[in-house]
C-alpha cells in the first residue's frame, strides 16, 4: 500500500523497530533524558527558540490548548481561515466563549494579509489572530512571515496551526512573530498519530498569566514544571515516545533544511504531472504538503479513490465537506520516497484514463521525473 | 527487566507484534471496524451496557472528560478520596468552578460508603459524586457497590475513576448504578499507553443535555457522532488501537472472568508474601492491582527500589507525596506472570535483609507460593 495521504504518513522501518523494543516506564530513570531530548529536537523542526511541550492529545487538543492557555471568556479574536482546518479554530473559541471575528479566502485561495491587517484595525481588541499554515482540506499555505510582520506590530498573539506543515515548510516561530505554534507525531515527524506538540512563546507565557480560561489536562504551567523535571504532569505515550526519539535521529542525519528541500521537489513534481495532464491545480498558493488536482466535473473522485485503493494500491486523500469527490488531495509529506510518489502519479493517470478522462497517459509521470531529476 | 508497577504495565508479545505491523489510515475502509470491535470488546472488560467512547488522552483526560461532560459552573459535587489520585478529581472540579465537598479517609483506608450517604443528605443538591475505583497511590479498593447503591437513590451521578481497576475487578457498571467510568489503556487493558477509554451512562447522558462547561477536544457528543460512523472526532492513536485488538483478543481467550480471579490469587499471594515477612500491608481494604508494603521505619524504600532495579532488574513502585520512601507498591496488574511476581518477592526480601531488615529471607516466596498454587 502506498500512503500519499497528509497524516497519519508512512513510517520509516527505524521507527517502526524502535517502537517493538521494550517498554519505557514513564517514572523510571531513563524518561527525563528521552523526553527532554525530544523536545529539544523538535524546537529544530520548526525551527523555534520558545518553550515546546508535549501533549497526549491529537493536533485539535493542542489547538485547544494553545485558545486555554492564552484567552479568556468574552475576549475577542480574528481568525484568519480559508478551509476545513482553519474552521476548528472558531469552533474551539466559540465552545470557549470567546468573540470570533472571522477573515476569509474562498477555498483553494490564501487568506490575504492585508485582510488580517485591516480587521485588526477594525478590531484593536482582539487579543489573537488564529491562522492556520498549510490548510491541508484544499492545499494552500499561508503567508505566515507576512501575518507574523502585521500581527507582532500590536498586542495580540500570532497562533498557528502548524500541524500539517511542520517539516514540510520551515515555520521559524521568532523569527516570523508566531507566539504559539502546534503540530502532531503522525505528520512531518514521521510517527504514528498520538501526541502532538505546542510551541509556546514568551508574548503567550504573558497573555497565559491573564488568562481564566478552564484548564486542567490541557493547563501548560503544569507542563512547564513537570518538564523542569523531565517529566509530563499525566502518563505521556511512551512507546510513540521511542519512535520520536528515531525519527527525530533520522530528521537530524537527513537534516531538516534538506527535508524541506526535499518536500519542494516532491510537490513541485506533482504540480507539473498535474499541469502536464491538463488538469487544475486547486490551490492558488500551493503547499508542499500536498497537492490537491481538481478533477473534471464528469469524474467522480470517490470512485477514482476506490479505484486507486483497489486496483493499484495507493491510498490518496479526498475532497472534504463541499469538495467531496471533486478533488484528489496528493501528499508527499512525511516519508515518502521519489518512486511511490511517480508510482501515485502513474495510477491517477491510468484510473482517469479507464474512467474516460481527457488523459494522456504518462505525461504526468514524465514530467513529475523531469522535475525529480533536478 | 521486570515490572511489577501499576501501568504501564507489561506488554504481551502478540501486542508489540501487531502494533510492528503497518499503519491502518483512519480515515481508510479498515478503521471502522477496527474501532467499533475495540469498543464492543471493551464493554466486557468493564462490564459495561453503556456507551463506551475512546479519547486520545492518558486517564486524566478521560476523567476531565466525565465532569465537563455532565456538569455546569456553579454546580456542587461530592469527591470521596483516600489518596493521591482521588485528589485529582478535585482539582479537575476546581479548575472548572464547581464546588467539591470533600469526602476523606486517611490513606491506606477506604472511605466509608455511610460516610458517602451523609455527605449527600447534607448536600441534596449535588450533582454527583466522584470516587475513585482502585486508590493507587495506597493499594485501596474502594466499595463502588455500596457507594453506587446509595448514589442511585439520589438524582447525583456516580463517577467512578476505573482507570487501574478494570480488568483487575470487575465494575460492573450498570449493576452498580455507576454513571460514568473511565479507564485507560497502560493498565489492565495491557496496551502502552496513549488512550483512554470513558464508559457513559444514560443518566449521565441526561445530564450532559443540561451541561454547560466549554469543551470542544472532550465534547463527548462529538464522539457519539462520529462513532455511528465507526471513526473518532480527532485522530486516533491508530498504532495503539491495533496492540488493543491484539490485547483484547488475548483477554476473550483467557476470559475475563480467569482476568479477575488471576489477578485476585497474585494479589493474594503478594500479601501473603508480606504477612510471612513480618511486614505491614498498609491497605486497609486491598486491590488486587497492588499490593502496598509499608516498610521498617529504619529503612529508606527510595534506597529499596534502586536496589531492586539496580541489583535485581525489578522495577515496583514507591510511595507518592507523604509516602515517598515509606512504602512499597508491588503490582500484578496486566500481563503478569506468577514468576515474575515470585522473582519480585524474592528480589524484595533479599534487598530488606541486605539493608539489616529483619526479615526471613525465603518465607515470602514460600507463602506466596502456596497461594499461588491453589
Amino acid at each position: 500500500m502506498i500512503l500519499l495521504i497528509p497524516g497519519p504518513t508512512p513510517i520509516p522501518n527505524r521507527v517502526q523497530t524502535a517502537m517493538a523494543g521494550p517498554l519505557v516506564y514513564h517514572r523510571g530513570p531513563d524518561f527525563p533524558a528521552l523526553l527532554t531530548g525530544i523536545v529539544e529536537d523538535v524546537k529544530r523542526v520548526f525551527p523555534t527558540g520558545h518553550d515546546v511541550y508535549l501533549l497526549s492529545t491529537s493536533g485539535t487538543g493542542a489547538m485547544e490548548a494553545a485558545v486555554v492557555n492564552t484567552l479568556s471568556p468574552g475576549d475577542s479574536v480574528i481568525v484568519a481561515r480559508a478551509g476545513n482546518f482553519g474552521l476548528r479554530w472558531d469552533k474551539i473559541c466559540e465552545a470557549y466563549g470567546i468573540d470570533v471575528v472571522i477573515v476569509e479566502a474562498e477555498w483553494g485561495k490564501a487568506v490575504d494579509p492585508d485582510c488580517v491587517r485591516a480587521a485588526l484595525v477594525a478590531n484593536p481588541s482582539a487579543r489573537a489572530v488564529l491562522a492556520t499554515h498549510s490548510e491541508t482540506s484544499t492545499g494552500v499555505l499561508h503567508d505566515i512571515e507576512a501575518i507574523g510582520k502585521i500581527v507582532s506590530g500590536t498586542d495580540a498573539l500570532l497562533i498557528v496551526d502548524g500541524v500539517s506543515s511542520v517539516c514540510a515548510h520551515p515555520l521559524p516561530t521568532d523569527d516570523w512573530g508566531v507566539d504559539v505554534a502546534v503540530t502532531a507525531s503522525q505528520k512531518g515527524l514521521m510517527v504514528p498519530p498520538g501526541f502532538a506538540i505546542i510551541a509556546f512563546g514568551p508574548k503567550a507565557g504573558k497573555a497565559s498569566e491573564r488568562s481564566t480560561l478552564p484548564k486542567h489536562y490541557l493547563d501548560l504551567s503544569e507542563y512547564r514544571q513537570s518538564l523542569e523535571e523531565g517529566r509530563g504532569p499525566f502518563t505521556l505515550p511512551v512507546t510513540l515516545l521511542v519512535g520520536a526519539r528515531a525519527a527525530l535521529d533520522a530528521i537530524g542525519e537527513e537534516g531538516i533544511d534538506s527535508i524541506w528541500e526535499r518536500h519542494a521537489r516532491q510537490a513541485s513534481a506533482a504540480r507539473a504531472a498535474t499541469n502536464a495532464l491538463g488538469l487544475d491545480l486547486f490551490a492558488e498558493r500551493p503547499s508542499n504538503v500536498l497537492t490537491s488536482i481538481g478533477l473534471p466535473e464528469t469524474i467522480d473522485g470517490l470512485e477514482v479513490m476506490t479505484r486507486l485503493r483497489e486496483q493499484h494500491g495507493v491510498v490518496v486523500g479526498g475532497g472534504l465537506a463541499h469538495l467531496r469527490g471533486r478533488i484528489l488531495r496528493v501528499s508527499n509529506l512525511g516519508y515518502v520516497v521519489d518512486e511511490d510518489l511517480l508510482a501515485g502519479i502513474e495510477a491517477i493517470e491510468t484510473v482517469l484514463s479507464d474512467m474516460g478522462g481527457d488523459i494522456e497517459v504518462g505525461a504526468g509521470v514524465t514530467s513529475a521525473r523531469d522535475v525529480l531529476k533536478k
